[in-house]
């Protein structure tokens, strides 16, 4: 009887956050409430307004309010590369390092046995048909991590399997790395993946 | 042109949220979109739900639904203390703690210099009505943090100065608390407030 039902029930639907445990929930709900209706109203309109428009890119499976997406549409993207990643927000690593202006596709995660998350659950039938349709080199950039890494070999042997040219970007030290100051499994894979050097 | 202007609306509002920054708000608008729209569509409904009927008790300041809340309305309750809280969390720790049967009053903040927070945000004209209207022993239950406890000096005073008679929660070792595991300023401040043992 000492919290209202409607603040109850804000607090519960809260918990749908990734990371919000019932102590912050509680948290947020008493701060939005006493402090930032405004905010809270806003968060509910800006909810609506992103589960009614975005949907999945039907090309690169990033999210978009289009059927196609601006970028898979553009005419200034070279269609010899298709580069996979694992979310909407490593592509938009790779757009600022500006390094690349090929096409992507973002897996939107990995694959993840401890949380349940397997093959199944990747959209590989629209990433082997997009593959197919650039017949272009597939560029592996998922992480570095060990589910990364396991995602990245499965799809490599997917994708080879169907005749398609793949290769993963390097490990490596980082530009303006020092050797001193970067862990040791970094450095060991820089000797290990060393190129020539050539005049 | 790589995120949707909805997606992009969606980050924006969650920062909102307390302790949400950008890049959190960018994994949960990812995680709602991606695994769990029917949330995000509770989770507005809830905040459009809490903010249209939660209200502050007109007597104790809690939330509510009502001008005046269950517990003040309660015939079961005794009049002859008021109880100070900062938070909602700590009047249903009391309650859980099962200690109490008078009533609450909810100061929704307290005394914090760091943040901009001072007398005048925290609703003292409503606290001085409520306690003269009672006319009782004021408890005062605010944490034992340097922002607690100058809340307490501070209402302490005020309180005072209008003839009440005011008490402090009392600091100690906890119950089943152990000598050699609690802090030694919770300790010599237990032998500080040492009582008189009576037959
Ligand atoms: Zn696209
Ligand atoms: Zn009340």
């Amino acid at each position: 009887m000492n919290t209202p039902s409607s603040l109850e029930e804000l607090i519960k639907a809260l918990r749908c956050l990734p990371g919000v445990g019932p102590k912050s929930a509680q948290r947020m709900a008493y701060h939005l409430l006493q402090r930032d209706r405004q905010g809270a109203l806003h968060l509910a309109r800006s909810l609506d307004q992103a589960v009614s428009s975005v949907r999945h890119c039907s090309k690169c499976n990033n999210f978009s309010e289009e059927d196609v997406c601006p970028m898979c549409r553009s005419q200034r993207r070279e269609t010899d590369m298709l580069c996979v990643v694992e979310m909407p927000a490593d592509l938009l690593m790779m757009e600022q390092a500006q390094c690349y202006r090929g096409m992507y596709f973002v897996l939107m995660g990995r694959l993840s046995p401890l949380d349940g998350l397997g093959a199944k659950d990747l959209p590989l039938e629209r990433l082997l048909k997009r593959a197919r349709e650039l017949s272009c080199e597939v560029i592996l950039a998922t992480n570095f991590t060990i589910e990364g890494e396991a995602t990245a070999h499965y799809l490599a042997t997917l994708l080879r399997a169907q005749g398609l040219k793949v290769s993963r970007i390097a490990r490596g030290l980082p530009v303006g790395g020092e050797l001193e100051h970067v862990d040791s499994g970094t450095l060991a894979q820089a000797v290990l993946e060393r190129r020539t050097v050539t005049e």
